[in-house]
């Protein structure tokens, strides 16, 4: 089976928006043992989208397009890909259903434009995007399977996840090749020193070993090929049992966990509650530990200081230590994990005081210059980091190194 | 001038790496009024990039390549170039010594394979790549000017500002037409609801109208074409002007603003400060209004009350309130704000609580129920909303409610 990938939409072409879905889609069909050899990207012109669709077809049996399935009037694949394939399109009674659901469910009238969005090929079917209004459009035709995706990303990935790889893969049957990854997710070790640790491995054809940096943390990426996949799963697991050996404590999960959701899950594990006192993240900690379900078993709560007022009235960080060694020290970030702990009640409390920047940095306490208190039963200790970056960088990896600050602390206990 | 992209690279195909280049080269396009009806990815095939790169020369002017021009053997599209223009390709001796200069500044010998990279086309010539070894390459024939761009961002970039852009000005002379976008930001209307308060406007040739939805916000695009910035700008402006007069407070700003910088701005301008007290959310107001640099002007902290113990001793709801009403409660929220203006003596104080999911909804309280209450001098009010999506949507669509809400408390103020 050979795919071609049509990305739909003028702000592709502007620049106004990386197409992020088309590199997705290719991950996708990687994984299917599916051969793409060539991605197009089109405006909302319908013209010239009829002429794109009807290239593709003559080289390729599976076509995806995702964007331009939207409500307006420059939303124009299905009505392109109608014409291409000389079909026709029809109101889907059940799409028409779920629009007015969701209109009603907000308590809005539904404008009556959004019915373009329940129009079906005549002779395909819709496919269900439980994330939003444009349902997902199937038509096969001389030969050809058509696949129209929505443009957001959170629209296309669940749909390509939940429908369009089950379809795929029903459709390749035998020859299908099973291609499995585990990915292990380290924090606290570099990409490249994580490299020289499992050097001598990284020449193994089957699983292949990949690395991946992204914000601080540093993934591994076992991949494997076999007709099935539990034969894939065995090849991987002694060569993931000898790198977790090497790498340790640094291995927080696998796959898609979370460096939040391994920190949950350890806490409740272990039985234990956790508190924060955010100033330089405001609250981006709090947000992150929250994004867990049912991680209120475990976040009792937070404060936000961002004044050093809030510091004082609401944490209780004495006001001669603010003096003395000012917002950003190991002093208060330690005072601030304290106070957490004792306000919320909790076994642990987090303090962070830094200089996200750009502006506030002196020679002192440059931008990046950030504090991490972790208060427990045992007392308190705090670390001093420089990181690099713009403020969201700073931001994003103070939380990440907090997070680890409780991991590694509840391990030890 | 009309022009076509083609990114070359396997892992572009398998979705390895997401095609930033593209949407670098499409915004420098637009801005120098060149039109790109398509763009195309392929592998590093020698004969598909033949192909691709010859379908390209039948329907544009100017062709455009980033990637393969590196030293390793899968990088061909300098040889594809060559192979459909008929081409041949030379060493270029100023390139070679360009290399040979590189390597020696680092004190390492240079491998052979690198001269693949001082090749170029007999009848062009080299652009010079400050950034890394491969130099592009430039070749005008049959009426067409193709240019071969390096892969990596960080080399592409410097090369089409500093040599691509002041050659296409030069081609351009007196035909250069200037694209210029203004972005309308609007909250609280969906797409197609704004679509019908326009409708008679979308039609406009110059400036067009598009639309675009992201995450609760609806954006709207024009479009200006003209011989200069000011007079494309003149284009937009009385256009800009009906539209603004439909849309109303609902545009909240224009091109990059965010949401949380036009409310920081918007505090500002009013000399007022705000603190929050957040529960569902955990945190992300306050992190997302901190993103702003310099918002701790306005912004003097938060309770993440996550526990009702905390919400009771932290922000001083009564604990009668919360066993009436329960934590998800109007009036729950409306303390909630009351609590945070107080505590931390703000002029707006911010009160979130809902059912986040997946677990916790009931029939009287589903998930997606949301109160968010809002405290100022004139007192304390709140809304309700049932929110769709996963427990991420309904947590970032809460936020940005609630940042809605303080703006329409500025503005009405």
């Amino acid at each position: 089976m050979v795919a071609e990938i049509i990305a739909v939409g003028t702000e592709l072409l502007l620049g106004q928006t990386v197409d992020t879905n088309s590199a997705y889609l290719g991950k996708t069909l990687a994984a299917l043992g599916i051969d793409l050899f060539r991605r197009a990207t089109v405006g909302d012109n319908e013209a010239r989208l009829v002429h794109a669709i009807l290239e593709a077809a003559d080289r390729a049996d599976l076509i995806l397009t995702s964007g331009g399935l939207g409500p307006t009037q420059d939303d124009l694949t299905k009505a392109a890909v109608a014409r291409a394939f000389d079909e026709e399109l029809v109101l889907d009674p059940a799409a028409v259903e779920h629009l007015r659901t969701f209109f009603e469910r907000r308590g809005v009238p539904m404008p009556e434009n959004n019915l373009r969005q329940a129009m079906v090929f005549r002779t395909g079917r819709s496919l269900p995007n439980p994330m939003g209004t444009a349902p997902g459009a199937l038509l096969e035709k001389n030969g050809r399977l058509v696949i129209c995706l929505p443009g957001p990303p959170r629209e296309l990935i669940p749909m390509v996840d939940n429908t369009l790889v089950p379809l795929l893969i029903e459709r390749l049957g035998g020859e299908r090749q099973v291609l499995r990854s585990r990915v292990l997710r380290t924090i606290g070790i570099g990409e490249s020193a994580m490299e020289e640790r499992v050097q001598d491995l990284l020449a193994s054809a089957n699983p292949t070993i990949g690395t991946l940096a992204h914000l601080g943390e540093s993934h591994l990426r076992l991949t494997a090929k076999a007709p099935t996949e539990a034969e894939a799963l065995a090849l991987i697991e002694p060569l993931e049992r000898e790198i977790r050996t090497r790498l340790g404590a640094h291995v927080y999960g696998i796959d898609d966990t979370t460096l939040e959701q391994a920190v949950v899950e350890l806490l409740r594990a272990r039985g234990r509650t956790v508190a924060v006192a955010e100033s330089c993240t405001g609250g981006l900690l709090g947000g992150r530990i929250t994004n867990v379900a049912g991680s209120s078993d475990v976040f009792l709560g937070g404060v936000i200081s961002y004044s050093n007022r809030a510091k004082e009235e609401l944490l209780g960080v004495p006001g001669d230590l603010l003096a003395r060694h000012g917002a950003v020290s190991a002093p208060v970030a330690e005072a601030m994990a304290r106070g957490a702990r004792e306000r919320f009640h909790a076994d642990l409390g987090v303090g962070i005081t830094g200089v996200a920047g750009p502006g506030g940095g002196t020679p002192e306490k440059p931008v990046g210059r950030v504090h991490i208190g972790l208060a427990t039963a045992r007392g308190v200790e705090s670390r001093q980091y420089d990181l690099p970056g713009t403020r969201a960088d700073v931001r994003g990896r103070s939380v990440v190194l907090a997070l680890d600050q409780i991991r590694r602390a509840l391990l030890d206990a």
